[in-house]
């Protein structure tokens, strides 16, 4: 997406349906000479909610950056009640890493921000478990060790809360990270935690779903990235996949499956995530394309 | 598969797994002359059991169709404790489809019978509404309407049962049958009752589960077939698909979306049932290639 | 899509890309009391070619129907210089289906009518074998028989026009018609030809795709939707899917296995093609969601 | 796969079909207490060939493994006219990776390599450029360079072959290696280098296949793992997979989604290789399950 490279503005932005819309806001980014790049609108006709998305070159863009929010306010946020949020396409948002013992999606993570692939930084990664620090170091980034357990897990949230913070993290991805998040760091990044759950939600939520899959003798083994909520598996849905599989495959031909499953349906939402095209209402996902 | 055109046998077996099973099976029928067209094997290696599908031409086999059962029994079934049931490829099954209003299923079905896609005669459709009467009556179908109610349901069961017997029916085919079928047939036809559910299980069990999927968020949408069993949605499962949705589908894009994957699938099932492909192990299935 | 309920109205637009066009289209219609339902837009930043989809209720339009066009084309049409096209939900476009001997096409097509699936009429059935009479006459459709051969086919097509013409037939959908349209009929119907190829073009172009498939070891098959051109099989792509296959699969496997992908994609493709969803440029689709 | 825990022997056979070809395997192997742990046969109804390959424990098998060879060609090889091959589970094949300026298909090979998911040794990587060296560094694996053109490339291959000899290497895997591979490795490796092709085959041969797809409007992209062969893109297929593309996608997009299909398809043929279920007959692969 080349269009990155111009530096651009994105709007997410919901309110009640009315008409006009569309008219107000194109009309609010032409009359200051902001180019359209992509316009993404739904309607939820059943809610009677609009959403839209919308990126503009900001290279002709005659309002300065930092009067851009309050100007849209005033032209269009205000009259249609919306709520919004912009971003700029020249901030490089930093990443948390959480990760347990598991390496392919930590790896495949990883492997795309040494390529490039991603506008992002990692300033760092978190784990309960010493068993990725040598992964950590193969691509030089500082790795923290928390000893998290069912029991120590809110007494050592506000350590993990004051690292991010001292790193600026925006947002906290959970490589197949096996301990419940406290809700301190849920309350801290809402809707900025992205898991990924080895099952396609609902079924199966919960502790080793692939072993309940194989117990119920499913034909398909899926995967679902999802935003963290303080209901385990509860929260709304980026993406998911599915793997055929069948009578042959013993649960460890599913886990190696899934596998290869869980790390793309992670590394698509964490890419959705990065280029603003989730918006988030009711616990569910507008993904616009 | 133009083997049916030559007359041919099928064994289904499982026993417990020990050295030799294979041997002992391919030595029986090639000592009679038996050429073996398919032969697909599985162990389960967690359980110690064995499992096998084996398809031979009777051509030059010094057997006589009425004897095999019993032969094979005394070579083979007794010395291995063998489950297995013996099947000819020159039987015409005799299917009953259940059906209630909707008609995807029941044109997909009764198209690939029209034109001769299968080996199967389907002396009557049953159902629960006057609607699908009209398209059985063009492909010349017998109708018959029960006002089967959760309060009629098992008053009316012992007719219906009663009319499949009468027209030697072997198993059932649930096309979008909208009521819950009555022990007394589940118990006449174990392992013969195939369902469509329109939903990728063990996900949304029950009524309605495409409204529950919009609710929740989903990205896919899927649809099972399985045999039915006392318990709803829990029988063992035969196939599975999905199609991907997103956030512009309403609860009416997902319906129409799911005819497609329901009547796929069901057709699906259909076939590996009337090839002798599926066997059923502890409520999951064993699904031959 | 309950929208076709209420009456309303759709412009496909494209045009060289310039800022201001969606403000203008919107700004156009909600001057009018034009509430917009759908808006999809794209722009091809490679050729610089604005893309467009907008469908309004015309409950409250203040505009007749019968100028909105030239009131559009004042507007905003000439500004652009826009290529547009505008439908009306409430009119029902005629179909005539072209099939040859193979009713799994068809079969799915006249399900979904019959089903009143869709917003259309099949005033007729074109055939070059009497096959398929049979199927026509349980829906109850004319059917027509043209003994169209490599060596009648151009002599003959005066006559296929002039019944598509008396029967004011607006587009035409080959299911698995095995002749090549003459033509006449493609320039009398630029992109409202829609073919069903057996196999995932540009992979296998003409005669025998899967025998192709089967020889060159593909481990999937697929079937593309497209409007028909004059250079075989090299029309526009509507749509595309794909089954896998293994080894065991022989030819009669494929072609089984195939015609379920042929008969889903061929539909799903009238389907889009009904809802005014593709737009033709440089022959390629722009499908709007 | 827990079964290369114990010492397993592996029989990849095919030659022409004949009634107890099965039974004489089997009855090789039981006969000196070979307990069969995997049994897989196919037989082309069409050429007449029979094709098996089998897995059995050496725990109590009575031939020792240097004569096992020899006996099972005396007792079944040369009755049934077979070729085969024998292979053993605690042989660790050896891999050479050949790489150009791409990382992901590396890093996923290498990151699988890592965490032990496969029984395999990687002693070199070789390019023909120095980009991808760091990514070898980090892994700790050797890597050499070799500037190879169009018209140094058959100058090269002598010493990439002793290179290649000299690390006893027993197959070559392309992960997106741009230079076509001299006949010279071709000939020393045959059905022994696995190449990752960048579309569904036989569509987009050659390069530059994602322009091609681009260019021709499809909307599906593909990749492809296939052996070498002196025919550029024309050897047996391993595997294929897809993603689906809209008109939304730009050249950049479609190679952006293509490199996720591409390391996966790669990885999987990988595994399908040294798990020793391909074997090759004329041009097409048999893939045991």
């Amino acid at each position: 997406m080349n269009t990155k490279e111009k530096k651009t503005a994105i709007l997410l932005i919901h309110c009640p349906d009315r008409a006009g819309i569309v008219h107000s806001v194109t009309g609010f980014l032409s009359s200051h000479g902001g180019n359209i790049l992509y316009l993404d609108q739904h309607t939820d006709s059943d809610q009677k909610v609009f959403f839209m998305r919308v990126e503009w070159s900001l290279d002709e863009f005659s309002i300065p950056v930092d009067e851009i929010e309050e100007r849209f306010n005033e032209s269009c946020g205000l009259k249609y009640e919306m709520s919004y949020r912009l971003y700029f396409s020249d901030y490089v948002p930093k990443m948390a890493i959480f990760v347990s013992k598991l390496s392919h999606c930590l790896y495949d993570l990883l492997a795309r921000y040494a390529a490039g692939e991603w506008k992002v930084k990692i300033p760092l990664i978190i784990s309960n478990h010493p068993d990725m620090k040598s992964v950590a170091d193969m691509f030089g980034i500082p790795y923290y060790e928390f000893a998290v357990t069912k029991d120590t897990r809110d007494e050592l949230a506000p350590k993990m809360l004051e690292l991010l913070r001292e790193n600026e993290v925006d947002f906290l991805v959970l490589a197949r990270y096996m301990q419940i998040v406290p809700e301190l760091l849920i309350d801290a990044f809402p809707n900025k935690i992205i898991n990924i759950h080895h099952s396609f939600l609902p079924a199966f939520v919960g502790a080793k779903p692939y072993h309940a899959a194989y117990e119920r003798g499913v034909k398909l083994i899926g995967a679902t990235s999802h935003y963290v909520t303080p209901v385990l598996d509860a929260g709304p849905i980026i993406g998911q996949d599915i793997a055929k599989i069948s009578h042959k495959n013993r649960v460890e031909d599913l886990v190696r499956k899934g596998k290869d499953l869980e790390k793309i349906v992670l590394s698509r939402a964490v890419e959705k995530h990065l280029a603003r095209k989730i918006l988030v209402y009711h616990n569910k996902t507008i993904i616009f394309s």
